[in-house]
């Protein structure tokens, strides 16, 4: 077997399994967002500062994807939420099958929201489809306003483009409308949002955002 | 043939290819520079600022490796240097066999240095020999202090790690030091260097200990 047609069969086995996780949070009745960026576009800051304003309200699991360490589960942990780190090795996205194999220990029914942070990368996790509802990509001013157009893939097939670290605008140069107009190229359905996690500006919109998306998904489940 | 014996199979392709484009390049007499980051952590502008110090006293060559776009390509000409952009399509990092390929279409024999700008990405293109002198893992202050230990293959494989934007220090919550212990727990015989490619601070010492190197690699060639 070639390397394409490898390439090909996990691709298709990885749509199978999502689809049987997308069951498993279906009956669970949660609301799944699975999210992407580079390394330290502030994933998991941005969940700490989600954490501090949804965890007394609602149940949050987070299931955590890093090459290594337990760092980010501890972190998301100390702002409220249960859920399972899981260590990919060198392996470079998080899969179908691996979020798969932890389900069973993560306390679904009395969840309303589950993040999945995917491994830092901008390229691997664009195409792997883990049973979420809504696959985010995040984005950070300090990387600079040329990377949707050169990072195609994950723009693409994101659904919301969430533009972190507006803070440090003022020291960089960085055209925030630039960046919204190559989005909007590659996706014209997307939706775009700003915000800093450590300062807290444009939190409380997004997480309004989760809590009409949240709400949506009801709806249509009743 | 499973996925891992394909996996270790490329790989060992890989390592023989590497070796060929080691053969050109010493022939040549250039010193190579395989420069890996995460998307946006500033390798482009860094070649630039080099690019400005080196350009009128030696040729430079420069192979930059994207998912998408020549956009870098058309950066470091108009900072002098001549080269060719290598597009992956979706792949996540250069190979000995992409770069193998261009080589033919390189000034090679007039030039004292090639810089090759990996895609940007911290985990894939971590164990991908490309031929190169120096393996060189580029990090920046806007992506955290807590990198090394959850991305460690690169840190482990790079013989120098560059810290850049510490222009940015004074806005950001960062250890340098904690980043230093960490990556020389990762790698005892790692280098370290801090600098801003934007307001130039640390480049002039960044631009001598290349020469240095260029300096100990004619020495043992002749």
């Amino acid at each position: 077997m070639s390397r394409v047609e490898i390439e090909k069969k996990i691709q298709s086995e990885n749509d199978r399994l999502a689809i049987e996780n997308r069951k498993v949070f279906a009956e669970a009745g949660v609301l799944v967002l699975n999210i992407i960026s580079s390394p330290g576009s502030g994933k998991t800051t941005l969940l700490e500062a989600t954490l501090d304003r949804l965890a007394d309200k609602m149940n949050v699991v987070v299931i955590e994807g890093d090459v290594s360490t337990e760092r980010d589960m501890d972190r998301v942990r100390a702002h409220g939420a249960s859920g399972i780190q899981i260590n990919t090795g060198g392996g470079c996205h998080l899969s179908a099958k691996m979020v798969g194999a932890v389900l069973g220990q993560l306390d679904l029914g009395s969840a309303e929201l589950v993040f999945i942070e995917n491994v830092g990368n901008l390229i691997c996790p664009s195409t792997y489809d883990l049973g979420e509802d809504i696959r985010m990509v995040l984005l950070s001013t300090t990387e600079g306003d040329d990377k949707p157009m050169k990072y195609p893939s994950i723009f693409h097939e994101a659904s919301v483009a969430v533009l972190n670290k507006i803070d440090l605008l003022p020291h960089l140069t960085y055209d925030v409308e630039k960046v919204k107009k190559e989005i909007r190229v590659l996706n014209p359905d997307s939706e775009i949002l700003e915000l800093s996690a450590t300062t807290g500006e444009g939190v409380d919109a997004w997480v309004e955002w989760i809590l009409v998306k949240l709400r949506e998904k009801k709806s249509t489940q009743t």
